[in-house]
């Protein structure tokens, strides 16, 4: 289906590569690995059940593929086919989920971002999708390329997140065609962490995959996928054309996907939790099958998007305790089949950064980081159930995320952080301020967030009384103003820029990719 | 040292009071049972090294007690004294806090809201100690009685409140020497759930449990206190005068005490979590194993009070993932000695309820929950470090608590919860609004927040883009419009206002009770 042909990157245009990149001062990122246990929810019988039930949706509903090509690979692996239905036993489902790998590489641009999702492993990346966006100064509006350029580069700039994401916001000013053309651009050009490529039709899948092979040469011929691409199910039960055609492009390029539910109890799947979970383990395994089949052991996430709606105005509902339950459930199924796990985020349904969005994105965000999901979406800038990105969220989001790479590290129990010594230099009712111990770690004792406001009712009056979306204006505006983007090689850029234009005048449209 | 007789209740009186409270619409209340497992973060070599560290703490390096009476006491049970200090040996600690119940029945006026401490339970309290109340209509003031009250019923509205605390806020408009009684006064009058007693002094205790034996009469002599009090070290390695009457009081009552270090790490303690846990334990134990001593078997609640100050400005700071670790800790080390332990809170550094005041508190509430700690006090109501009441913050935070009852009973996995009639009902790319299994549920399917909105951005601002702070004051408002009390039994009212004349009049002033 595709015919993917890698430029030879010379030698030479490696080393200028990484001389640039090193000339270059990046923020530095730490992908979080956890030093805690993880949450467990259920119980061995308890998933079982969720196992069971989910078998049985497999082999008496099916699950239909809208692709006549999917159909007869399907079919050619013994899975009974009545007209768009697929009907899986349960040993076709599992012999073919365990060729997946339990974790996975994902090559970034710049080698010192790569990232591995799997295991004790957690990457955090923006949120994805938003049409609109919103700020203080000019409130909400459609989302711009402009505004896409900006996510990418306080992507960049953010420690705490560890890839560039995908469909940041929805470029809305660039023609629907074309526009995935444009968003990949801005993520090399902007940055240089891992991304996501385009699933919007098949051939915006191959479009992904030949940047991704001007970009990564010869690095994109090892097992390492370059691109995570997500792939959401149009539940209940259905995968349709578009997604098929995706994952066939992207699973013979071997690059990583990651198969998405997206329900909402109530609506796409039963008013339960446990009908919920047996719904999305049903379809995931399924789409993770059929990859499999394409490409055994291809790179794969079991992906979850699911939270419960409002049965009084069937609007969706974020941070429920209801989605929590199935969050923690979700990832221990995921385990269960040793495989990486998506879900997550600073969910909300506000739509400004008030209280309520606070409560709900941690509501939702620290069970995703207890659970020790491996990849988070949507993990900064999400509001309004995620039509809007928030230039103000985004900045409060990231000092959050900062926080869990300090949880994620659990206790220092050495000798040392006991920290008998001060004890002995304290007396009962004294202060610890001016110890040997304090000052030996002062520097690094705490988190310090930059955006929170732990100044005295008096001072923070002093200040202006600025809410946390006040204080959020300005930082994203400095994060702009300091951005420096990260070297590029010249050869590479006119080479995207020559594809890019190339596909832009087959479409029928000038290329506006440069600006 | 107390003379404490209490009036005989009448088995008539008794009989009215019952008649009475049945008449009453009472907002049903149920106290939190988990279900689901605590999270445990350290495992049992991690818990040892904390338990050791504080052994050394307490042999080595000892904790004061200023007060001659109670030095006598540990001297008599054979604990070291030097001065004020006592040095404990792990023996004497692990013999007297064996002695502590590891779950006991506080008693409220109405025995449907006796609540159950310790164990599997967890029990929700508001706020306890601001001199400043906020909202919007009024701003930031000193807190008075009116205010008191006002905290007190819309403690008893809530249905996740089990507890009707003790100091909601300071009523600073009436004398110190005298406040305790209009508290008290409030919680029996306004309130019929459980409450807790004055540590402002001794006397002041005596006077808690005289107040207390008027309303609980021969309930009262049984094995279960009425009482729960707040017992505050003097952090670090001190037990003050004023805390240590007090325990000596409610000791001898044999009513409930909760022993709480207060331990800000950088202040009172060592930068370091694994230091301020060793202090934390080494001082909680030592008063336990006190209180042991002076009443074998006196039900008694492990307290945590920790986190960390910022370190530029000295102030306090929630929500920090320090003090996320140092929760779960701490549950865990009560847990080792089968006590109950209390901790957490919807603790917030905020001035106002913004984005950063959720953020905080749902970082502090949910590892609460998650640790299954037993007795949460400031669950609802905490602004500005503990400063401010919040009247918005209030009913915004049991929006929360209500949210945690359902994550309390975890996932139903009947098979009715599974719902396979309804995924045979609905085909692929259907919905579940219409299937039966929804229609049979849908009245309790998933939590119903009041406060939070769901709407469309269109139709929030039609409804006037109104925040969470401006929805939050509608709701309070019509909290206390809707209130009734509880009935009082008439004779025991005027037995208390009798009391509390007399005492005012004690301390040379006129009685303001009854406003």
């Amino acid at each position: 289906m595709t015919d993917v042909k890698a430029p030879v990157a010379t030698e030479r245009r490696r080393e200028r590569r990484d001389r640039q990149r090193d000339a270059a001062a990046l923020p530095s990122m730490e992908q979080i690995t956890h030093h805690v246990p993880r949450y467990n929810l259920l119980d061995e019988a308890a998933i079982q059940r969720i196992h069971d039930a989910s078998m049985r949706i497999l082999s008496e509903l099916g699950i239909d593929f809208y692709d006549a090509e999917v159909r007869s690979i399907l079919a050619a692996h013994g899975v009974r086919i009545e007209g768009d239905t697929a009907f899986f036993t349960e040993a076709q489902i599992l012999e073919h989920i365990s060729k997946a790998p339990a974790e996975f590489t994902q090559l970034a641009r710049n080698p010192a971002n790569n990232v591995i999702i799997g295991g004790k492993r957690s990457v955090f990346a923006p949120v994805y999708g938003p049409p609109f966006v919103l700020d203080l100064d000019k409130g909400r509006r459609e989302a711009k390329l402009e505004d896409f350029h900006n996510f990418v580069k306080m992507t960049y700039m953010c420690p705490y997140l560890h890839h560039s994401g995908g469909t940041v916001v929805e470029p809305t000013d660039e023609p629907v065609s074309t526009r995935h053309l444009d968003m990949l651009f801005a993520h090399i050009k902007y940055s240089d962490k891992a991304f996501m490529g385009s699933v919007t039709a098949g051939e915006n899948a191959e479009d992904s995959v030949r940047m991704a092979e001007i970009v990564f040469g010869e690095r994109m011929r090892g097992p390492d996928p370059v691109l995570l691409s997500l792939i959401n199910v149009s539940s209940p039960r259905r995968y349709d054309e578009r997604m098929l055609d995706s994952i066939k492009v992207y699973a013979k390029a071997n690059q990583a996907l990651l198969i998405t539910p997206f329900l909402m109890s109530g609506a796409m799947s039963p008013v339960s939790v446990a009908g919920t979970l047996a719904l999305q383990n049903a379809e995931a395994l399924a789409g993770i099958a059929l990859c499999q089949m394409i490409t055994p052991g291809l790179p794969i996430v079991y992906g979850s998007f699911m939270t419960n709606i409002d049965l009084q105005s069937g609007a969706p509902v974020f941070g429920s305790p209801e989605s929590q339950l199935a969050l923690f459930a979700g990832a221990q199924m995921a385990a269960r089949y040793k495989l990486p796990f998506r879900s997550g985020g600073t969910f909300c349904s506000t739509k400004i950064e008030d209280a309520q969005a606070g409560y709900e994105s941690i509501q939702v965000m620290l069970p995703a980081v207890m659970a020790q999901v491996n990849f988070i979406l949507h993990a900064a800038g999400w509001l309004e159930n995620g039509l809007v990105a928030g230039y103000e969220k985004f900045v409060i989001d990231c000092e959050l995320l900062g926080m869990y790479h300090v949880w994620s590290k659990g206790i220092d129990l050495s000798d040392e952080a006991f920290a008998f010594d001060a004890m002995q230099e304290v007396p009962a009712g004294g202060h610890f301020l001016g110890t040997g111990h304090t000052m030996r770690h002062f520097r690094t004792a705490f988190y310090r967030t930059e955006l929170f406001d732990y100044n005295s009712a008096e001072q923070w009056v002093i200040d202006g009384a600025l809410d946390t979306r006040q204080r959020a204006n300005k930082k994203w505006k400095k994060l702009l103003a300091d951005y420096q983007p990260p070297a590029l090689d010249a050869a590479v850029e006119a080479e995207l820029l020559e594809f890019i234009k190339q596909r832009k005048r087959q479409h029928g449209y000038r290329d506006h990719s440069a600006r």
